[in-house]
């Protein structure tokens, strides 16, 4: 039987460059292997520990969501894509996790402490944000999560979790095992990493005037003022870019560390830019057409859901069995 | 329109006197009244923030509580009895007002701080109780919740999460008041409060051996050694037992204190035995007949469950909508 593979994003909105690199375009590969049952879930539940108070959005960044899995290459035939507050199951699975899963265990994910001091996070819910998570994890009985490192703790909550319960009522959940896939390191604009809430990031969906903008302002090598001045690509957010998007940026190196006349880095940017519109041209078409309708969307979502339902159901009646619940 | 009152109690085995005076017959009594759309639910979810390791008999528990209390006299067709578990909806927002409340607000719940010390309880969802206890109100749009004194701190927390729901999303739930009726206090067999976790409390479900047995072994006024010494009824739990189920407990008051040579301890708890065995007596056959038939009670929860769910998925509605959440 094919293995498991659960997946999610928040909808904070377009996904950037660094969204693409670090999770979406492995996403897309790991579809093409034809090796995995995939789950792709839009975690607006999640989002909802951060921006409770102002949902006035939530629904355009579910569809942009949507539109940027689908138009990167999720193929909702063949990934399920589903939003998460569509499948109710999730809500009673956490709600039944809550009993078992000591708060210390929450209070030491590295994440809590860090965001809850910085974004001044104090609910209830932000606290049990990787205990949801779990549960997302659990319900379609994953075998395989793709994550970035910094979501290892996350993993490795879910995999206590599933022992504890397994340990309590009987064999029920596998241990997910996170699947870090090597991925390009993302600068944004200012040359920190690429972050929406930096306010550096080039979005895949954005148009071509505003891909060109962006490239335009961005920070290089802050050793190279005039345009003959010798420059240090490893040292440059653009050249890093064009090591990802440019097939030929070994080309550029010479010329840029020369401070050859005929290669500044305006002209730098300008291929870049080129490269990055011509690089999402298909897909910011097909992001396109999927926006323009809607109640496509909604129908793919829905069927998304339906077969996800399906499946976190299955898990929840083995669930209350193995915890004797009532079973009414 | 009537209003709608909410009311529960955890399945934590067959009740006792304490139970019955302190809520259920206060129940029953507004049930009486005909003022209210009563809501009457068996929250299994809440037991298992103490016995989760342990749900070997919880189905049991739940049919035991439903038996008492239909057998008190609260009935299905006109009071809502229900199975928490049964309507989903609750977990759902429980997880959604879980993201606008403050953690300080549960850690200050008296309640908490005080079980999870003597209990040793230290998991997610015991300091979130109160939490899924303002869902389990909320979610009926309930106006009244009968409680005792203690349980004053958790409706006042439930006003304050319905406050901020209506202050962030727009005024969606009322706040419910909490509804304290007088009750007798209940002396268990020690002369302590009545209570399962002392061992000193006679269930109303007792079989008339069993009430005689315990009555039999009661603390007494620890002055009155022998038949003929004087004793002290306003000290002895026997006589507070017989204030609540002699009708005409003032005529042993003189005999007792004038230490009688025809009126002993023997004789006055034999007498009250009498008299909550034959208080009972409807009781116990009706819970007998109640839990001969696991189907029919089946029935009467689903039917409950049906009816609740609808109500709480009507709530929802409202709810997803003013949040302005992806309707699905």
């Amino acid at each position: 039987m094919a293995k498991v593979l659960l997946s999610g994003m928040q909808p904070t909105g377009k996904l950037h460059l660094g969204n693409f690199e670090g999770a979406l375009k492995n996403w897309v590969e790991l579809q093409e292997t034809g090796k995995y049952d995939m789950y792709c879930c839009i975690v607006d539940w999640h989002s909802l520990t951060v921006d409770a108070e102002d949902t006035s959005n939530l629904v355009d960044r579910i569809y942009d969501l949507a539109a940027d899995y689908i138009a990167s290459g999720l193929d909702p035939g063949r990934t399920t894509i589903f939003v998460q507050s569509a499948v109710k199951q999730h809500a009673e699975l956490h709600l039944l996790l809550s009993m078992i899963t000591p708060l210390g265990w929450l209070q030491r994910v590295p994440s809590y402490k860090e965001k809850s001091d910085t974004l001044n996070l104090d609910n209830y819910g932000f606290l049990g944000y990787p205990l949801l998570q779990a549960a997302d994890i659990l319900i379609y009985l994953a075998d395989v999560v793709p994550v970035g490192k910094d979501q290892a703790p996350h993993i490795e909550l879910t995999r206590e979790i599933a022992r504890r319960f397994n340990f309590l009522y009987g064999e029920t959940f596998p241990e997910p095992k996170a699947l870090f896939t090597k991925f390009a390191i993302v600068p944004g604009t200012d040359g920190r990493k690429m972050s929406k809430s930096y306010g550096n990031d080039i979005c895949m969906g954005d148009e071509p005037d505003e891909i060109r903008k962006k490239i335009s302002g961005m920070f290089t090598d802050p050793e190279k003022i005039y345009k003959g001045d010798p420059g240090h690509p490893d040292k440059c957010a653009v050249y890093m870019l064009q090591q990802i998007y440019n097939a030929e940026y070994k080309e550029i190196c010479e010329p840029c560390k020369k401070g050859q006349s005929d290669w500044g880095c305006v002209k730098c940017k300008n291929l870049l830019a080129d490269m990055i519109i011509d690089y999402f041209a298909d897909f910011r078409n097909k992001r396109k057409e999927l926006l323009s309708d809607k109640s496509g969307l909604d129908g793919i979502l829905r069927r998304g859901a339906d077969k996800a339902r399906q499946k976190a159901e299955e898990t929840m009646e083995r669930v209350r069995k193995a915890m004797k619940l009532y079973l009414s």
